[in-house]
């Protein structure tokens, strides 16, 4: 087990060295990448997504890499048994998103899986390249199985990182940004790739990229009740889709400390720590700054000055989301647009597959 | 365990049951059914599968049953690591099933099912409703993995039979022509169905009808060796393919048993009663009356008798191979036609499956 804990620290701090020299290279050669990310249809997207992947999103497709924003609609369904609202959560995913500033086009790609057959498909060949002992140990899924309460695994949920796999495979991803969790996902489509490389394209180009994980440089934030992590199933974020009075209500009553003047102490004082943190998001002044300026005035201030700065941040991107609720028809063709743009790509992709693989008839 | 094995064959016992009840219908109600069926391109068909799955299916086409036959490429590679001729062979099978008197056409679909993503797709919302326990305890799989010696289980051959069903329910299958083994399969396909319809079709009418196995009333063909079962992999088998000459010379070689009169006595002598079947399969006379004319002439003429019986029902299957051997296109034609039609089929199911599960855009 220690080994096990060595080897997943060292195959971080590799990550983020990785990390840190992809980023640059992008800058240089955006168009040598193309980069899968995306969310499941699971609810409205609040300010955490927003900070944690949305801006970085709207960054890269900025600077010309190639995007695909792959809606999770499947994996709803590995741990959720509410399946009700996924069409109505995969419009308003893609309200958000083009509401944050993303501009699906030739260069940015917006669909969900369950509408690409062909990515699909991929399961087949993929599942027989992988193990049943290596799914067994994915650590992630052991905690996700854990965390859910699941004490009947269903085959979906065990092997759902070759889903993953097939999601970034079947477009020749070769960046996925995710946060330290997703490593041994990205780890297995990895192997997955080698594994099809080797056995099938002995006599021909390889078909698959080896991708890599992007590891993102901002700070997570943590939820208003001061958990660890804010999200959408906890009731302790502050949705894209909230009102300036929402927004308001839901910062005032966020946890705070009994400590009266504001200091920007991370370590000691987290919840304080995260207000500062999301008020310099907005402003990108240095949160210890912000604390210096408010200090006695106490919490109350510093919650005030979070509502002002966030509503205004957020002001431009809810009024287009307003907009852009209003015209059903435009968000219905941006994902059906989607959809024939990547599953051009796929049915390319499978072609190689079943070349690769003696099928083709 | 005991307990198991009474399930399983008052299991046994019930679907023999339910076949008669299904034969005798069909006869009158040949529209009623879609029957599934296949065989995986791993190499030539032998006469074991002509007198045991090939001759049913011409008749059960005949009747005006609307049949399925599918190519099972993907499954060659859940067990065996050669890949370089599954092209090849789902070409022979091709050769194979139309020699034998299949005729493709409006009512009876031939393809492979690598080439039916909206078929293989369903493998995601499937695998959500198996859960592992389910499928580690299925004996099937379990002394399949034992004797192929797999150590190392993947996990396409842990979930094949989860693809199996989507074979069956993407194209509304209701009859599956199968041998014992294969019934926990169609029980795995059944209870996927039902848990579909349950879960997702709870405010409209069930996407997916409850598929029944028909057990073959053919006895099974020993091989030449005198062991179990008549196989490509054993060299033990009689190829459609095969010459007059190659055929005479095989049954020359066949193993019988020291006793000089022939007699028909299935229980003491296995191989002899196996050839005497053989014979009785192309002539249609009672293999205890071939044993009475052959008698005292032993061995020799019994396997005379078999190879000339053997190369005159053949005759004419031999010709037309030959004759399709010189028409690659025409073969091909077929299996494009083949696919054509079971996509439209597969794309009507999916629409109807992504309706049910609210995943429409």
């Amino acid at each position: 087990m220690a080994d096990e804990e060595f080897d997943s620290n060292k195959t971080f701090l590799a990550s983020v060295e990785r990390s840190k020299q992809i980023e640059a290279d992008i800058q240089v050669n955006p168009q040598k990448y193309r980069v899968l990310t995306g969310d499941r249809p699971t609810g409205n997207l609040h300010i955490g997504h927003y900070f944690g992947s949305l801006q970085n999103r709207v960054r890269l497709a900025k600077l010309g890499v190639p995007t695909m924003i792959l809606i999770a609609d499947y994996q709803v369904l590995t741990d959720h048994d509410a399946f009700d609202k996924i069409s109505q959560n995969t419009k308003q995913l893609v309200i958000d998103y083009l509401a944050a500033g993303i501009e699906p086009g030739e260069n940015v790609i917006i669909y969900p899986h369950s509408y690409i057959p062909e990515c699909n498909q991929l399961m087949l060949p993929f599942m027989t390249l992988v193990s049943n002992a290596e799914l067994s140990r994915n650590p992630t899924v052991k905690e996700e199985i854990a965390s859910a309460g699941l004490t009947n695994v269903n085959a979906g949920m065990y092997t759902y990182p070759i889903h993953q796999a097939c999601d970034i495979l079947f477009c020749k991803g070769n960046v996925v940004p995710v946060g330290k969790d997703q490593l041994p996902h990205i780890e297995l489509t990895r192997n997955i790739a080698k594994a099809f490389n080797r056995k099938f394209c002995k006599n021909r180009e390889p078909v698959f990229p080896l991708p890599q994980a992007l590891l993102s440089k901002t700070p997570s934030i943590l939820g208003l009740d001061g958990s660890q992590k804010m999200s959408k199933s906890r009731g302790n974020a502050i949705f894209l889709c909230s009102t300036e009075d929402e927004t308001a209500y839901l910062i005032k009553k966020a946890k705070t400390d009994s400590e009266r003047v504001i200091t920007y102490d991370p370590e000691n004082r987290p919840e304080v720590a995260n207000l500062l943190m999301l008020i310099s998001l907005c402003t990108k002044e240095e949160p210890a700054d912000i604390a210096e300026r408010i200090g006695e005035k106490g919490s109350g201030e510093l919650k005030k000055v979070l509502a002002e700065a966030l509503n205004e941040e957020l002001r431009p991107l809810r009024q287009k989301r307003a907009e852009l609720e209003k015209n059903p028809d435009y968000i219905r063709q941006v994902l059906l647009e989607g959809v024939e743009k990547a599953r051009a790509i796929a049915i390319k992709t499978l072609d190689e597959v079943r070349e690769a693989m003696n099928m083709k008839i």
